[in-house]
């Protein structure tokens, strides 16, 4: 697997789906060959499963963490791997980090069983980077009801203010704990900043050493 | 929880959908408050989930089992402990001991991924019996094929016959390691015939020992 995967993570309203939009571009003029998908979705049965996990359901903690989990397998399978395997960047606009902060953090499911569908279904594959775009909770309630970056509001959305601190909270700390994996961007910046600023975390993130013998690659 | 909980398992063709039916007749009769439901399916989510299961997308084993065990989640907190709490009886069509056989015995994912979830899901909530009406995998296809039972033909019916096999193969095992909570009943009797087993497995079915100190209540 020669490619890097890189995840956006943050509340509705950070911006993920518009700086994902804007580094692929930045990415491409320098010659990437770059994937951009999504989760819940990026493949058929993901994006079946995530009309269900968005929609107007009552879905029970538990079940919504499976479902989470049978649509990352699958999108892992037939969309991640095969895209990194090109050596393809791939850019995922949430991924695990996400069920820890919305399931776990925001729901109180306990951090080992989300840990052991991670392992199940990713094996040892982890992003290479994490790109956390932070925003008060406020700031994105703020952001989604004043109906600037959508019209209309999923159930995820439609939570509490306090659900939202829970779910910031466990990103920070997530990000706190594996700074070399993490990257917190202020959300708060003019989107071109922010996009600089995710530019400049891809360049300077750490590079795992290369094999004893083999020099070390040339950055794209 | 005070009902009782009894599954039905069996390929497809053994009659089970019949055999539920009947047997909730045969109990209604005596009195018996009897709640129908079956798997995957059961509830609004579980039906949703079992038209993708069912259909004719390819879906990763791994996906599959989360997706059933999501389903079955929801299914037993919004439909089956509900119930059993009501003091009813919940005749199931297919429970976790297909996801042993199908997933597990048929698709090869190890048990201990697929008891790992039965614990999550369930808990401590085992079924009280299990009967598992026994076919020979040919007489199964022939019945499916032959249209006896159905004209059209889902995913799991086009699977190839050792597939089958591997799947018969994994219940009659689960069933000889717990004969006091399975019943193999053989599915190639005439139909009212399998009904006078099952009831007759209904009644002969061992209690748990009621807690000490509490009269032994009388059977329904």
């Amino acid at each position: 697997m020669t490619g890097r995967f890189v995840t956006f993570e943050g509340l509705d309203g950070a911006g993920k789906t518009t700086q994902v939009r804007a580094v692929a571009e930045a990415l491409g003029a320098r010659g990437i060959e770059v994937a951009i998908t999504r989760e819940p979705g990026g493949t058929r049965l993901g994006e079946r499963l995530r009309a269900i996990l968005l929609g107007d359901e009552r879905i029970i903690p538990d079940a919504e963490l499976l479902l989470l989990f049978a649509a990352r397998a699958d999108h892992l399978r037939t969309r991640i791997r095969p895209a990194l395997g090109r050596g393809m960047w791939v850019l995922c606009d949430r991924f695990t980090d996400a069920s820890y902060a919305y399931q776990g953090g925001g729901r109180g499911i306990p951090a080992e069983r989300i840990s052991v569908l991670e392992s199940w279904v990713q094996r040892e594959l982890r992003p290479d980077l994490t790109i956390f775009l932070d925003l008060p909770v406020e700031v994105s309630l703020a952001r989604i009801s004043g109906g600037l970056f959508r019209e209309t509001r999923d159930r995820f959305e439609r939570e509490h203010l306090e659900f939202f601190e829970r779910v910031r909270a466990a990103y920070l700390e997530r990000c706190r704990r594996r700074p070399d994996r993490y990257r917190v961007i202020d959300a708060g910046l003019d989107a071109p900043e922010v996009t600089r600023s995710i530019l400049e975390a891809l360049q300077t993130e750490r590079e795992p050493e290369p094999p004893a013998g083999r020099p070390r690659p040339a950055r794209a």
